[in-house]
């Protein structure tokens, strides 16, 4: 961390400044300059609240060099972690080989480390039929886990919330016949006991900074899909990342869903540059979700093939048996044959990234 | 809500779906052109789905006319409403001339419909003297309400999280002690129990769209605060607040804090335009803060004369004993003297306002 | 400056760094730490390229201290530019007295240093009746200053372009008959000949980043009005007043006018708090246009008054005789009434200022 | 185009608008409703002027329903534009086989319609060895044509502005060199007859909205490369695509170059995802610069292969022997090693993607 002072500052002050920050375990490194002093901090300095310190009245700025996430920093994890989803991550029993449930055995899939995985299933889950339908079409398409919301965020309080619990059900019912793991929102840390047996829980856009939510999951050692809020920075999600590992649980699977910005003719814009930043910064895997971040059905392919090139672990997409009949979010749904055709696609660019 | 047909629509394209919204009790008007049919739904088009009528593949675009919000709606509810807070507000007993508690007599403070408020006190409540000592300090220069921070929702898991419960009672300390009701942040709807006494909810930026806890703080009686997000529009705003008042409680208070915009000088930007159009909007009474908004004590004072003279029915305003020893966002805190100086320009402006 | 090097680098690399620095003639303050050393940079830095330094291996980030502008920086001249409108700046005779013209005195007019003046006029200028009635009445409700467009930035090149050097004959037609200095916008350095007799030339929000035409205008001794751009930081905006400066003139009034930003119910988001930055960081006076900045005639009211509170040193407000047949943007105009409502509330605030 | 009127009008002045409308020749459609009548305006809408409409005491709203581009528009232009640079393009001796210049012949590069073309070389032309060294590298690294800034648009008048016409003398000199067409940036339309030897001429981000030199690149019939502005939508990219051909020059390429954005660790944010929407709305090629965009070499790559899987038609990517002496953006700038690295994969894409 690094204070400027302004010019004016007195050499008391200054004095009164170093030994206050040096009874906090810091050493103090002081640079005069015609136009500003320097106080370079050097140790723990998490210790020290920075608006705190800008605050100050000889104080014109303090500048942060160190990343604020610990956890989460490749700096000091500097192999990619691979999360695993699914087999004895869904209830316990079972190994990474898979567990075995109805007549099914539910696979294990990795994603991080070169695992790329793709979930694929409708918005809402409406029905048994529905989504046994379009579980077997995505998994016949190479989707390795199974979406489907059971609690809808919904901007209106009018709109359809989900089948809640029955939708929970249901997605087992589908896993069951088909070996897929599910993934599926959670919006409420009291509905903890009705995810015990979901694989992969999703924390949504709207409940990034949900801190209360987070505590809760980073008590459980289920896995997390933590998408990115709509008007988050990089460095805040890896801090709600961090919120999770913090308390213990460091099975984190990061997933971009657009950020809000001007542009209209898109629901959200897109950010794939945030694939080779978070490479960068944290170990944790990061896919993507063109889906909810273009909100358009036709722009899904290009946005999905554009991410797996630019170097995403994976991909979440929506879709649905029929479209037009969808209860929420039709217009950005594929058909099974829209999605099997973006699979192959995704299939070719993944062939020659390797 | 009109919907837009593509030239290409056959006649039997548009005699089905016709029927199909007429099944469900709208009138439908058709308007045809050389560029595109139009379809106007005349009737309670909350049934349907827009964005399923998206996704059909012979519409091109589908346009709302009225608004999404009912119970927040001028249009429904043309007089100001005015939010009591405090008295009988805080624990049923008392009136709307306030209630004893301690040695001091709780006031009863409206919000709205021309009542102005201003709420203030310190970012965290820290301990018994500071709380109380600020809330004296607010209170003499003119503050209505106290504020002070409970539960404190951080960015880093790493940081100071707030007094939480034993805060709340201090703020129950300092409202004996000055008979200011008070308002505190509540972070997850199972904190619930311990905001028995607390006069005004806080639901705050990062919440807003926490559609779990906006349902349990409809089913209460207690008036809410409910900040902006920072990255939310008026309309999604509006929503939130319909969450709580479609579970049936109306008293809510709109709390404009900035948005996030690219400019970084100020740490949001807030957003004083958003005050005219919520009047038009809305009959729900709408404060500002200009603390968190800009995040700089300096900057506090225009913005706070400048909500005032924009319309606002209050102000929320960070007040210390000590800034430079504030435990968080000490930054952006006023001195009691300073916060003296604020009211009596905002009274000014208030005086030549009428 | 101040560089921040990666844990890693040598001594070597670190010795090689600093003599470079010290061949620009900077004092080079070193502080190694645990995990980065710090290089402080002190003395001229101009010199130094700051994308250059941060492209190096060994550099982890580099961070400016000082702010890149000087001539518009207060720190460099204390006292609050006072900018002289009419009079002798409009044509060279006459004095600060104001200058005669046809038969009226044209004024001169001071903005800035405690001198608040309003600005207000028509969109566009459409017939002489229009702009000498709508000066007549913006000068009897206490504008000092008529605006109106000859030349029109239009989004498509199909709209209505503006009357041009025509418009400006109008506008100095209604000048002779009322006295009162005229501000029009240029787009083009080429125009510059028929903006001889302008008393204030205006840069369009589109145009603050047009580094040609600042040049031109920095080569003149004409007051220029820098409108922000509509997607500018403040730092840009005052970067772009530095390019006119460096030129030569220091006659720059700036003009907030509303940034993009995500919310759609007012044109752009007036950014109020731009003022306070402003007053703190430059020398150069601040009007607001709250027209342009919400879009909506009704919001322009409570804008200005909020504008005047938050320490404006003038406005810039649209009036037209008739709303309903303006060729342009006639929905953010305001009648002349209206605008003598506006200017008795204005005044109100103004005299509670003091 | 579409009004929305309040529900209190009147029928007679629902009679009054009908007639009015009537008069410039269009159809009206009237639909009542219960809470609105619906006015749909069917024929040539582009004499009305929306705003005023909108400014209408009666109308609630107005929507527009088709797009106000018409040249650039796909759907009465449904082919692709493929737009030839270099060979007749540049100085109009020769065909579209190339033309002889020095000891080479330039080529004639085709880009759009399924050619995609690589332009590439340094931010600033700094000298000839310079300029001829990259140009030599990026031709055998697969670029097809040659970029490099002769005029610099800089924030602050303070830093290097650019070699200027010496600058686009040293790029000719390149072109003869290895073949390679040029493509340089223009600020000023007075420099236009500099220009004459420019194979592809630049409109920078800052520049987008400069409608005047817009008007004059209409007027020639060189190929324009149009750059999005960096908080412009796509719409208003279009619309002043349109300024240019509506003056006739219809031979543009668009170039996305990232937005700005709240987030920080980019310096702007690529929207990959103006890609499909451009494909559906318009006819022009779009290419995509991920220098620029992202502002960090490393990130250049996975951005360059994401902008071709989203389906581009070419890139521009700086590159520049020496990155850390570049005078300007340095940080940004490619090695050729890594720019051949970049096109070795972009290749593999681009074999895939067919």
């Amino acid at each position: 961390m690094i204070a400027v002072l302004k010019k004016e500052t007195t050499d008391r002050q200054i004095h009164d400044l170093t030994e206050w920050l040096e009874s906090m375990g810091l050493k103090v490194h002081l640079s005069r300059g015609d136009y500003a002093t320097i106080v370079g901090l050097v140790g723990d300095t998490s210790n020290i609240d920075r608006e705190l310190l800008e605050s100050l009245d000889i104080v014109e700025s303090v500048k942060t060099i160190s990343e604020p996430f610990k956890k989460a920093n490749r700096k000091f994890h500097p192999e990619d972690t691979v999360v695993e989803v699914g087999g004895t991550g869904g209830t316990g029993e079972g190994g990474s080989e898979g567990r075995s449930e109805g007549g099914s055995t539910v696979g294990c899939v990795k994603v991080g480390g070169g695992n790329f995985a793709v979930m694929a299933g409708p918005c809402s889950v409406e029905s048994r039929d529905q989504i046994e339908e379009v579980a077997q079409a995505v998994k016949d398409a190479g989707a390795l886990i199974l979406r489907g919301g059971a609690f809808k965020p919904r901007t209106s309080p009018y709109d359809f919330q989900g089948l809640k619990d029955e939708g929970i059900e249901l997605l087992e019912h589908a896993r069951a016949h088909t070996g897929l793991p599910i993934v599926t929102e959670i919006m409420n840390p009291n509905h903890l006991p009705m995810f015990e047996n979901v694989d992969l829980i999703q924390v949504g856009a709207r409940n990034m900074q949900n801190f209360e939510l987070l505590k809760e999951l980073g008590k459980i050692n289920k896995p997390i899909l933590l998408k990115r809020g709509m008007a988050n920075t990089i460095k805040e999600w890896l801090m709600s990342a961090e919120y999770i590992m913090a308390g213990g649980n460091e099975n984190i699977i990061l997933c971009e869903r657009g950020i809000r910005t001007f542009e209209t003719y898109t629901r959200n814009t897109l950010d794939l540059s945030a694939i080779p930043v978070l490479k960068e910064l944290t170990h944790l895997p990061v896919i993507v979700d063109p889906s909810h971040a273009t909100g358009v059905a036709r722009y899904v392919k290009p946005m999905a093939l554009a991410a797996a090139a630019a170097g995403a672990d994976g991909l979440m997409i929506e879709v649905h048996n029929n479209p037009s009949k969808a209860l929420c979010d039709g217009a950005q749904s594929l058909t099974p044959e829209q999605f099997a055709d973006v699979m192959k696609g995704v299939n070719k660019i993944r062939e020659v990234m390797k």
